[in-house]
């Protein structure tokens, strides 16, 4: 028996990754009130960064692109966590936080970002259309073209 | 009839626009367990960027507190469109991000964002008094000099 | 009678200042819902920033991580005065979100922001193990090298 979501998931060809322990002194993520709130995710696979670089300056849209995506993969699989295995339990995701670590020239932020938007409509549907800022950092940690943080509504 | 809110925004002489359309794949706002989520707001008129640029590079204080105040009315189109068209509903405006694209030496990130936050304040009276964050960007989408996302808690 | 958290705060030789006012037009803390949501803090010590500058450019890691540090015992501050004084009410510390003024190279965020990570879990215990999202800024208001803002659950 496997759910909606991880049925989705399979139908994308996605394996989600073991959650991502934080690189610092908090966690991953906190429920509150129904709420899950998710720490910043960065575009890992296996602990290292598979990006690097700043839009803008060496790193492509489309790599800004995979690196987002990443983020949301990354993010989908603490969501995983935060609910027990069983991800049919995201009522919504309802706030999307990405920051791109860019030169002051560049303005497609939405487009990075639309990485991760993109993959959490194709996993959760409805439920995966979010609110969302989109904005310019100088650096992000290790180096990471994207960071995105989330928070979602749980049923119950 | 009229609401409260309303006759304020009259009074204030203002017309509030259609809400905006989101520019990437995601939603403008989304109603959570009472709370709404409103999208990073752009100082878009009719769809087009009133401003661009930097403040500390060629946007000035004055254009950069314009900015902020046209985000603030955008997304005080999408609580509009949150409350199904009564802003009375709005309980209290609870927290506004404020982002500013500016250079390393710009400092007043405060005063430029107080065009948004003083317009809360003129619309929804005491509701309308916030908790906030300002912080600068290298750039914005758009190559807007501002961004703005709101949370506001709705009656019942 | 003193409870639990001010016993801890005790241990570690904090005084909490009076809660700081905001440097703008907002309120520094807001409750909905069961949640509050403290404004940006600043490293403000009697009101004046006690460390300026930007990571990677005359601001040591020590001096960032110390920053934050201030920075979380001011959000302290503001808790307490949502708590109506009573920090035992804090039943955990949700979300907090941390901005480091930096130069493009930079990529320490996440050491800079444990100060105030640090902070939380040792006067809260593990009710302060929050999530958490770090990024950088080319600035900051009042050239700040770091800003944080929080979301904390109350009790009730």
């Amino acid at each position: 028996m496997t759910g909606l979501v991880d049925r989705r998931l399979a139908d994308l060809g996605l394996v989600l990754p073991e959650a991502v322990p934080p690189v610092a002194n908090y966690v991953p993520f906190v429920t509150s009130r129904g709420m899950v709130f998710v720490s910043g995710q960065l575009p890992l696979v296996d602990g290292r960064p598979a990006f690097v670089g700043k839009l803008g300056d060496g790193v492509s849209l489309a790599d800004g692109q995979a690196a987002a995506r990443l983020c949301a993969i990354n993010a989908i699989a603490q969501l995983r966590a935060a609910c027990d295995g069983d991800l049919d339990r995201v009522r919504r995701i309802v706030r999307l936080g990405g920051f791109v670590a860019c030169v002051a020239a560049f303005t497609d932020h939405p487009k990075v970002i639309n990485g991760a938007s993109d993959l959490m409509v194709e996993v959760f549907g409805d439920a995966g259309r979010h609110a969302r800022a989109a904005v310019g950092c100088p650096s992000l940690p290790l180096d990471a073209p994207v960071e995105m943080d989330l928070i979602a509504e749980l049923d119950g």
